[in-house]
Protein backbone atom coordinates (compact mmCIF):
# COMPACT_ATOMS: atom_id res chain seq x y z
CA UNK A 1 0.00 0.00 0.00
CA UNK A 2 1.80 3.11 -1.14
CA UNK A 3 1.42 5.91 1.43
CA UNK A 4 3.61 9.56 2.29
CA UNK A 5 3.49 10.46 5.51
CA UNK A 6 3.05 14.11 4.11
CA UNK A 7 -0.46 15.65 5.87
CA UNK A 8 0.08 19.32 4.65
CA UNK A 9 2.74 21.62 2.50
CA UNK A 10 3.25 25.01 2.52
CA UNK A 11 4.67 26.87 -0.47
CA UNK A 12 7.29 30.03 -0.13
CA UNK A 13 7.44 30.14 -3.96
CA UNK A 14 6.30 29.32 -7.17
CA UNK A 15 9.36 28.13 -8.76
CA UNK A 16 10.10 24.46 -10.11
CA UNK A 17 11.99 23.48 -7.01
CA UNK A 18 9.02 24.85 -5.03
CA UNK A 19 6.10 23.05 -6.68
CA UNK A 20 7.73 20.37 -8.55
CA UNK A 21 7.18 17.85 -5.91
CA UNK A 22 3.84 17.84 -5.98
CA UNK A 23 3.49 15.76 -8.82
CA UNK A 24 5.39 13.17 -6.77
CA UNK A 25 2.75 13.52 -4.15
CA UNK A 26 0.11 12.93 -6.44
CA UNK A 27 -1.47 9.60 -5.27
CA UNK A 28 -5.14 9.84 -4.09
CA UNK A 29 -4.20 10.60 -0.66
CA UNK A 30 -5.40 13.71 1.60
CA UNK A 31 -2.46 16.89 1.45
CA UNK A 32 -3.83 20.48 2.41
CA UNK A 33 -1.85 22.67 0.15
CA UNK A 34 -0.82 26.39 1.69
CA UNK A 35 0.01 28.95 -0.56
CA UNK A 36 -0.49 32.52 -1.19
CA UNK A 37 -3.08 33.54 -3.79
CA UNK A 38 -0.47 34.48 -6.07
CA UNK A 39 1.14 31.11 -5.58
CA UNK A 40 -2.05 29.14 -5.65
CA UNK A 41 -2.48 31.24 -9.29
CA UNK A 42 0.09 29.48 -10.47
CA UNK A 43 -1.07 25.91 -9.52
CA UNK A 44 -4.59 27.39 -11.43
CA UNK A 45 -3.22 28.59 -14.06
CA UNK A 46 -0.59 25.03 -15.12
CA UNK A 47 -3.12 22.08 -15.35
CA UNK A 48 -0.47 19.89 -15.08
CA UNK A 49 -1.18 20.01 -10.83
CA UNK A 50 -4.52 19.20 -11.23
CA UNK A 51 -2.90 15.40 -10.70
CA UNK A 52 -2.48 16.37 -6.64
CA UNK A 53 -6.70 16.10 -6.79
CA UNK A 54 -8.47 19.41 -4.80
CA UNK A 55 -10.88 16.81 -3.83
CA UNK A 56 -8.22 15.24 -1.57
CA UNK A 57 -6.01 17.63 -1.52
CA UNK A 58 -8.20 21.07 -0.41
CA UNK A 59 -5.62 24.00 -1.56
CA UNK A 60 -6.28 26.86 1.46
CA UNK A 61 -5.00 30.45 1.11
CA UNK A 62 -1.89 31.82 3.76
CA UNK A 63 -2.87 35.07 5.26
CA UNK A 64 0.95 37.03 5.30
CA UNK A 65 1.61 39.08 8.32
CA UNK A 66 -0.36 37.54 11.32
CA UNK A 67 -0.42 33.45 12.36
CA UNK A 68 -2.41 30.89 11.73
CA UNK A 69 -2.77 27.92 12.50
CA UNK A 70 -2.41 25.07 9.64
CA UNK A 71 -4.73 21.73 9.65
CA UNK A 72 -4.69 18.73 7.68
CA UNK A 73 -7.27 18.02 4.83
CA UNK A 74 -9.64 16.67 7.43
CA UNK A 75 -9.27 19.68 9.17
CA UNK A 76 -7.54 18.55 12.21
CA UNK A 77 -5.22 21.83 13.56
CA UNK A 78 -1.45 21.09 13.82
CA UNK A 79 0.13 22.09 17.25
CA UNK A 80 2.26 25.01 15.70
CA UNK A 81 1.56 28.25 14.36
CA UNK A 82 2.64 30.03 10.97
CA UNK A 83 3.55 33.59 10.07
CA UNK A 84 4.18 34.04 6.45
CA UNK A 85 5.60 37.23 5.49
CA UNK A 86 7.39 38.53 2.54
CA UNK A 87 11.32 38.92 1.62
CA UNK A 88 13.01 40.18 -1.01
CA UNK A 89 13.06 37.98 -4.04
CA UNK A 90 11.82 37.55 -7.80
CA UNK A 91 8.59 35.77 -9.39
CA UNK A 92 9.28 32.07 -11.04
CA UNK A 93 11.75 32.20 -13.63
CA UNK A 94 9.51 31.04 -15.95
CA UNK A 95 6.80 33.26 -15.46
CA UNK A 96 9.19 36.49 -15.95
CA UNK A 97 8.04 39.29 -18.05
CA UNK A 98 11.11 40.83 -19.59
CA UNK A 99 8.75 43.57 -20.28
CA UNK A 100 8.30 44.33 -16.97
CA UNK A 101 10.24 46.28 -13.66
CA UNK A 102 12.05 43.75 -12.05
CA UNK A 103 10.89 40.83 -13.98
CA UNK A 104 7.74 40.83 -12.96
CA UNK A 105 8.02 39.91 -9.45
CA UNK A 106 5.15 41.17 -6.95
CA UNK A 107 5.34 41.17 -2.71
CA UNK A 108 3.50 37.34 -2.43
CA UNK A 109 6.33 35.59 -4.82
CA UNK A 110 8.68 34.50 -2.58
CA UNK A 111 7.72 34.63 1.24
CA UNK A 112 9.54 33.68 4.72
CA UNK A 113 7.89 31.37 7.44
CA UNK A 114 8.38 31.71 11.35
CA UNK A 115 6.38 28.70 12.70
CA UNK A 116 6.13 28.21 16.18
CA UNK A 117 4.77 25.70 18.80
CA UNK A 118 1.29 26.53 20.26
CA UNK A 119 2.20 24.94 23.51
CA UNK A 120 5.27 26.48 24.37
CA UNK A 121 7.83 28.90 23.31
CA UNK A 122 9.95 26.93 20.44
CA UNK A 123 9.90 28.70 16.84
CA UNK A 124 12.28 28.93 13.87
CA UNK A 125 12.23 30.66 10.77
CA UNK A 126 12.13 28.89 7.30
CA UNK A 127 13.44 30.78 4.78
CA UNK A 128 14.88 28.96 1.30
CA UNK A 129 14.82 31.87 -0.67
CA UNK A 130 15.85 34.93 -0.10
CA UNK A 131 17.82 38.02 -2.39
CA UNK A 132 18.88 40.60 0.09
CA UNK A 133 18.92 41.41 3.63
CA UNK A 134 17.23 44.64 4.58
CA UNK A 135 17.16 45.84 8.36
CA UNK A 136 13.87 44.98 9.03
CA UNK A 137 14.49 41.44 8.28
CA UNK A 138 17.89 41.15 10.16
CA UNK A 139 15.81 42.42 13.26
CA UNK A 140 13.24 40.36 12.66
CA UNK A 141 16.04 37.45 12.79
CA UNK A 142 17.83 38.59 15.43
CA UNK A 143 18.52 36.26 18.42
CA UNK A 144 15.76 33.76 16.79
CA UNK A 145 16.81 30.45 18.13
CA UNK A 146 17.37 28.60 14.72
CA UNK A 147 16.76 29.78 10.82
CA UNK A 148 17.02 27.70 7.94
CA UNK A 149 18.19 29.92 5.35
CA UNK A 150 18.90 29.99 1.24
CA UNK A 151 22.04 28.57 0.40
CA UNK A 152 21.38 28.30 -2.97
CA UNK A 153 24.98 29.88 -4.17
CA UNK A 154 28.62 30.20 -2.25
CA UNK A 155 29.29 33.05 -4.47
CA UNK A 156 26.69 35.40 -7.35
CA UNK A 157 28.57 34.31 -10.64
CA UNK A 158 29.47 30.58 -10.01
CA UNK A 159 26.82 28.95 -12.14
CA UNK A 160 28.62 31.20 -15.28
CA UNK A 161 32.13 30.27 -14.13
CA UNK A 162 30.93 26.48 -14.13
CA UNK A 163 29.49 26.79 -17.53
CA UNK A 164 26.27 25.27 -16.08
CA UNK A 165 23.85 28.53 -16.24
CA UNK A 166 23.74 31.95 -17.22
CA UNK A 167 22.22 33.78 -14.21
CA UNK A 168 23.48 34.94 -11.40
CA UNK A 169 22.15 33.84 -7.97
CA UNK A 170 21.10 37.71 -7.79
CA UNK A 171 19.06 37.17 -10.95
CA UNK A 172 17.78 33.78 -9.60
CA UNK A 173 16.32 35.82 -6.49
CA UNK A 174 19.02 34.44 -3.98
CA UNK A 175 22.08 35.99 -1.71
CA UNK A 176 24.92 34.32 -2.35
CA UNK A 177 26.96 32.84 1.05
CA UNK A 178 29.75 34.70 0.45
CA UNK A 179 31.66 38.23 0.25
CA UNK A 180 30.50 41.29 1.91
CA UNK A 181 26.65 41.44 0.24
CA UNK A 182 26.20 37.66 1.39
CA UNK A 183 24.52 35.79 4.02
CA UNK A 184 27.32 34.66 6.36
CA UNK A 185 28.27 38.52 6.36
CA UNK A 186 24.85 39.63 7.17
CA UNK A 187 24.19 37.02 9.68
CA UNK A 188 26.97 38.12 11.78
CA UNK A 189 25.98 39.33 14.85
CA UNK A 190 22.56 38.88 14.76
CA UNK A 191 22.95 36.37 17.58
CA UNK A 192 21.04 33.85 15.93
CA UNK A 193 21.65 30.42 18.32
CA UNK A 194 21.66 28.30 15.57
CA UNK A 195 22.26 29.14 11.22
CA UNK A 196 21.34 26.19 8.74
CA UNK A 197 21.82 26.13 5.17
CA UNK A 198 19.36 25.08 2.72
CA UNK A 199 18.40 25.27 -1.04
CA UNK A 200 21.97 24.23 -2.06
CA UNK A 201 22.70 24.56 -5.46
CA UNK A 202 24.98 21.36 -7.04
CA UNK A 203 27.06 23.94 -8.06
CA UNK A 204 27.94 25.17 -4.21
CA UNK A 205 31.22 24.20 -2.77
CA UNK A 206 30.16 24.14 0.45
CA UNK A 207 27.83 21.24 -0.46
CA UNK A 208 31.51 19.36 -0.45
CA UNK A 209 32.70 18.03 3.02
CA UNK A 210 36.16 18.65 2.68
CA UNK A 211 35.95 21.83 0.73
CA UNK A 212 37.49 25.18 2.25
CA UNK A 213 34.76 26.94 1.19
CA UNK A 214 32.24 24.57 3.73
CA UNK A 215 35.03 24.98 6.87
CA UNK A 216 34.72 28.53 5.86
CA UNK A 217 30.82 28.66 6.69
CA UNK A 218 31.07 26.08 9.51
CA UNK A 219 33.74 28.66 11.22
CA UNK A 220 31.27 31.43 10.96
CA UNK A 221 28.67 28.76 12.98
CA UNK A 222 26.88 27.63 10.11
CA UNK A 223 25.66 24.23 9.74
CA UNK A 224 25.05 22.87 5.77
CA UNK A 225 21.40 21.04 5.89
CA UNK A 226 21.49 17.53 4.42
CA UNK A 227 18.87 14.59 3.72
CA UNK A 228 17.08 13.47 7.14
CA UNK A 229 18.27 16.09 9.44
CA UNK A 230 16.12 16.64 12.69
CA UNK A 231 15.72 19.87 14.84
CA UNK A 232 15.21 20.05 18.64
CA UNK A 233 13.55 23.60 19.75
CA UNK B 1 29.77 19.84 -14.51
CA UNK B 2 25.82 18.92 -15.03
CA UNK B 3 25.48 16.78 -18.06
CA UNK B 4 22.41 15.11 -19.36
CA UNK B 5 23.55 12.23 -22.28
CA UNK B 6 19.45 12.86 -23.34
CA UNK B 7 19.93 14.52 -26.79
CA UNK B 8 15.76 14.31 -27.60
CA UNK B 9 12.39 13.30 -26.01
CA UNK B 10 9.90 12.05 -28.23
CA UNK B 11 6.65 12.74 -25.72
CA UNK B 12 3.41 9.64 -26.66
CA UNK B 13 1.28 11.09 -24.44
CA UNK B 14 0.95 13.88 -22.30
CA UNK B 15 -0.12 12.56 -18.86
CA UNK B 16 2.67 13.31 -15.62
CA UNK B 17 4.13 10.22 -16.07
CA UNK B 18 5.53 11.23 -19.59
CA UNK B 19 6.14 14.85 -19.03
CA UNK B 20 7.12 15.20 -15.49
CA UNK B 21 10.72 14.03 -16.51
CA UNK B 22 10.62 17.26 -18.72
CA UNK B 23 11.34 19.48 -15.15
CA UNK B 24 14.29 17.46 -14.66
CA UNK B 25 15.94 17.62 -17.67
CA UNK B 26 15.66 21.69 -17.31
CA UNK B 27 19.23 22.57 -17.03
CA UNK B 28 20.60 25.13 -19.33
CA UNK B 29 21.50 21.88 -22.02
CA UNK B 30 20.54 21.64 -26.00
CA UNK B 31 17.09 19.28 -26.22
CA UNK B 32 15.20 18.31 -28.78
CA UNK B 33 11.40 17.60 -27.91
CA UNK B 34 9.05 16.19 -30.22
CA UNK B 35 5.19 15.70 -29.76
CA UNK B 36 2.20 16.19 -31.84
CA UNK B 37 0.22 18.76 -31.83
CA UNK B 38 -1.84 18.36 -29.43
CA UNK B 39 0.97 17.31 -26.49
CA UNK B 40 2.49 20.78 -27.63
CA UNK B 41 -0.41 22.39 -26.90
CA UNK B 42 -0.41 21.08 -23.14
CA UNK B 43 3.10 22.37 -23.12
CA UNK B 44 2.38 25.41 -24.09
CA UNK B 45 -0.81 25.74 -22.19
CA UNK B 46 1.28 24.55 -18.51
CA UNK B 47 4.27 27.67 -18.47
CA UNK B 48 5.85 25.94 -16.00
CA UNK B 49 7.29 23.65 -18.75
CA UNK B 50 8.93 26.93 -20.22
CA UNK B 51 12.07 25.79 -17.41
CA UNK B 52 12.49 23.72 -20.37
CA UNK B 53 13.92 26.91 -22.15
CA UNK B 54 12.49 26.77 -25.89
CA UNK B 55 15.63 28.74 -26.83
CA UNK B 56 17.80 25.63 -26.03
CA UNK B 57 15.08 23.10 -26.29
CA UNK B 58 13.24 23.28 -29.26
CA UNK B 59 9.88 21.63 -29.86
CA UNK B 60 9.46 19.97 -32.58
CA UNK B 61 5.92 18.87 -34.32
CA UNK B 62 5.92 15.36 -34.70
CA UNK B 63 3.72 13.90 -38.39
CA UNK B 64 1.55 10.99 -37.95
CA UNK B 65 1.32 8.12 -39.88
CA UNK B 66 4.58 8.91 -41.86
CA UNK B 67 8.30 8.10 -41.27
CA UNK B 68 10.69 11.24 -40.41
CA UNK B 69 13.78 11.44 -39.02
CA UNK B 70 14.86 13.23 -35.65
CA UNK B 71 17.62 15.22 -35.38
CA UNK B 72 19.25 16.65 -31.62
CA UNK B 73 18.67 20.27 -31.35
CA UNK B 74 21.56 21.45 -33.33
CA UNK B 75 19.88 19.55 -36.30
CA UNK B 76 22.19 16.85 -36.85
CA UNK B 77 19.91 13.85 -38.11
CA UNK B 78 20.10 10.55 -35.97
CA UNK B 79 20.47 7.35 -37.72
CA UNK B 80 16.91 6.11 -37.08
CA UNK B 81 13.37 7.08 -38.27
CA UNK B 82 10.72 7.16 -36.29
CA UNK B 83 6.81 6.81 -37.96
CA UNK B 84 4.10 7.85 -34.73
CA UNK B 85 0.66 6.49 -34.95
CA UNK B 86 -2.30 7.13 -32.65
CA UNK B 87 -3.27 3.96 -30.45
CA UNK B 88 -6.65 3.69 -28.50
CA UNK B 89 -5.65 5.37 -25.10
CA UNK B 90 -7.25 8.72 -23.39
CA UNK B 91 -6.58 12.48 -23.07
CA UNK B 92 -4.50 13.22 -20.21
CA UNK B 93 -6.49 12.38 -16.63
CA UNK B 94 -5.87 16.23 -15.28
CA UNK B 95 -7.07 17.19 -18.80
CA UNK B 96 -10.17 15.28 -18.74
CA UNK B 97 -13.73 17.39 -19.36
CA UNK B 98 -16.42 15.10 -17.77
CA UNK B 99 -18.77 16.81 -19.82
CA UNK B 100 -17.10 15.27 -23.01
CA UNK B 101 -18.10 11.79 -24.47
CA UNK B 102 -14.61 9.53 -23.68
CA UNK B 103 -13.10 12.31 -21.43
CA UNK B 104 -12.13 14.75 -23.99
CA UNK B 105 -9.83 12.26 -25.89
CA UNK B 106 -8.90 12.71 -29.38
CA UNK B 107 -6.73 10.91 -31.86
CA UNK B 108 -3.36 12.65 -30.85
CA UNK B 109 -3.85 11.69 -27.46
CA UNK B 110 -1.68 8.33 -27.27
CA UNK B 111 0.78 7.72 -29.86
CA UNK B 112 3.08 4.41 -30.24
CA UNK B 113 6.17 4.72 -32.20
CA UNK B 114 7.89 2.29 -34.62
CA UNK B 115 11.62 3.11 -34.65
CA UNK B 116 13.68 1.94 -37.95
CA UNK B 117 17.15 1.93 -38.35
CA UNK B 118 18.23 4.18 -41.49
CA UNK B 119 20.76 1.71 -42.37
CA UNK B 120 19.99 -1.60 -41.86
CA UNK B 121 16.69 -3.33 -41.62
CA UNK B 122 16.35 -3.17 -37.31
CA UNK B 123 13.09 -1.99 -36.07
CA UNK B 124 10.94 -2.20 -33.15
CA UNK B 125 7.85 -0.34 -31.15
CA UNK B 126 7.62 1.24 -28.70
CA UNK B 127 3.92 1.60 -27.25
CA UNK B 128 4.02 2.56 -23.36
CA UNK B 129 0.19 3.23 -23.59
CA UNK B 130 -2.84 1.45 -24.99
CA UNK B 131 -6.01 0.70 -24.01
CA UNK B 132 -7.10 -1.86 -26.76
CA UNK B 133 -5.70 -4.19 -29.71
CA UNK B 134 -7.96 -3.73 -32.15
CA UNK B 135 -7.57 -6.02 -35.78
CA UNK B 136 -5.53 -3.53 -37.33
CA UNK B 137 -2.94 -2.47 -34.41
CA UNK B 138 -2.41 -6.67 -34.39
CA UNK B 139 -1.90 -6.87 -37.69
CA UNK B 140 0.87 -4.04 -37.55
CA UNK B 141 2.88 -5.94 -34.96
CA UNK B 142 2.52 -9.28 -36.33
CA UNK B 143 6.08 -10.63 -36.50
CA UNK B 144 7.84 -7.65 -35.22
CA UNK B 145 11.62 -7.89 -33.73
CA UNK B 146 10.66 -6.03 -30.59
CA UNK B 147 7.78 -4.88 -29.10
CA UNK B 148 7.49 -3.02 -25.72
CA UNK B 149 4.19 -2.44 -24.23
CA UNK B 150 2.19 -1.16 -21.94
CA UNK B 151 2.23 -3.16 -18.60
CA UNK B 152 0.31 -1.11 -16.50
CA UNK B 153 -1.88 -3.34 -14.66
CA UNK B 154 -1.88 -7.24 -14.28
CA UNK B 155 -6.04 -6.70 -13.82
CA UNK B 156 -7.86 -4.03 -14.76
CA UNK B 157 -9.42 -3.21 -10.90
CA UNK B 158 -6.41 -3.82 -8.97
CA UNK B 159 -5.28 -0.33 -7.46
CA UNK B 160 -8.83 -0.50 -6.41
CA UNK B 161 -8.56 -3.48 -4.90
CA UNK B 162 -4.83 -2.46 -3.47
CA UNK B 163 -7.23 0.81 -2.23
CA UNK B 164 -4.40 2.79 -4.04
CA UNK B 165 -6.85 4.47 -6.47
CA UNK B 166 -10.53 5.01 -7.76
CA UNK B 167 -9.87 4.38 -11.06
CA UNK B 168 -9.46 0.95 -13.41
CA UNK B 169 -6.68 0.54 -16.07
CA UNK B 170 -9.34 0.69 -18.87
CA UNK B 171 -10.56 3.99 -17.53
CA UNK B 172 -6.54 4.87 -17.11
CA UNK B 173 -6.62 4.59 -21.11
CA UNK B 174 -4.64 1.12 -20.30
CA UNK B 175 -5.03 -2.96 -21.10
CA UNK B 176 -4.54 -5.31 -18.20
CA UNK B 177 -1.41 -8.08 -18.89
CA UNK B 178 -4.17 -10.48 -18.23
CA UNK B 179 -7.33 -11.83 -18.96
CA UNK B 180 -9.33 -12.59 -22.09
CA UNK B 181 -8.94 -8.91 -23.41
CA UNK B 182 -5.89 -8.19 -21.73
CA UNK B 183 -2.44 -8.23 -23.62
CA UNK B 184 -0.75 -11.13 -23.04
CA UNK B 185 -3.56 -12.99 -24.56
CA UNK B 186 -3.68 -9.93 -27.71
CA UNK B 187 -0.34 -10.63 -28.62
CA UNK B 188 -0.62 -14.86 -28.19
CA UNK B 189 -0.47 -15.55 -32.12
CA UNK B 190 0.92 -12.38 -33.45
CA UNK B 191 4.43 -13.90 -33.70
CA UNK B 192 6.44 -10.92 -31.85
CA UNK B 193 10.08 -12.31 -31.58
CA UNK B 194 10.36 -10.00 -28.33
CA UNK B 195 7.97 -8.29 -26.06
CA UNK B 196 8.84 -6.70 -23.05
CA UNK B 197 6.31 -5.06 -20.67
CA UNK B 198 7.25 -1.10 -20.02
CA UNK B 199 5.21 1.24 -18.13
CA UNK B 200 4.62 -1.09 -14.92
CA UNK B 201 2.52 0.40 -12.57
CA UNK B 202 4.05 -0.17 -8.52
CA UNK B 203 0.52 -2.29 -8.28
CA UNK B 204 1.37 -4.48 -10.70
CA UNK B 205 2.57 -8.21 -9.31
CA UNK B 206 4.69 -8.57 -12.23
CA UNK B 207 7.01 -6.23 -11.05
CA UNK B 208 7.83 -8.65 -8.14
CA UNK B 209 11.07 -11.04 -9.24
CA UNK B 210 9.16 -14.10 -7.76
CA UNK B 211 5.31 -13.58 -8.07
CA UNK B 212 3.06 -16.25 -10.07
CA UNK B 213 2.06 -13.66 -12.04
CA UNK B 214 5.60 -12.91 -13.32
CA UNK B 215 5.99 -16.67 -13.78
CA UNK B 216 2.96 -16.78 -16.01
CA UNK B 217 4.13 -13.84 -18.30
CA UNK B 218 7.50 -15.27 -18.65
CA UNK B 219 6.24 -18.23 -19.45
CA UNK B 220 3.93 -16.45 -22.26
CA UNK B 221 6.92 -15.08 -23.83
CA UNK B 222 7.41 -11.72 -22.21
CA UNK B 223 9.72 -10.24 -20.54
CA UNK B 224 9.59 -7.30 -17.85
CA UNK B 225 11.38 -4.07 -18.29
CA UNK B 226 13.81 -2.99 -15.82
CA UNK B 227 16.53 0.10 -15.56
CA UNK B 228 19.32 -0.19 -17.42
CA UNK B 229 17.93 -2.59 -19.94
CA UNK B 230 19.48 -2.14 -22.83
CA UNK B 231 18.57 -4.29 -26.83
CA UNK B 232 20.60 -4.78 -29.84
CA UNK B 233 18.47 -5.75 -33.01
Amino acid sequence: MRHSPIAAAVLTNADIDHVAGLLTLRESQPLAVYATDRVHGVLEANAVFRVVNPDLAPRRAMALDRPWVPADAAGTPFPFEIEAFAVPGKVALYLEDPSAAGFGSVAEDTVALRIRDRNGDGEFFYIPGCSAMPGWLADRLRAAPLVLFDGTTWTDDEMIRAGTGSKTGQRMGHMAMSGPDGSIAAFAGLGVRRKVFVHINNTNPALLDDSPERAAAIAEGWEIAHDGMEFTL
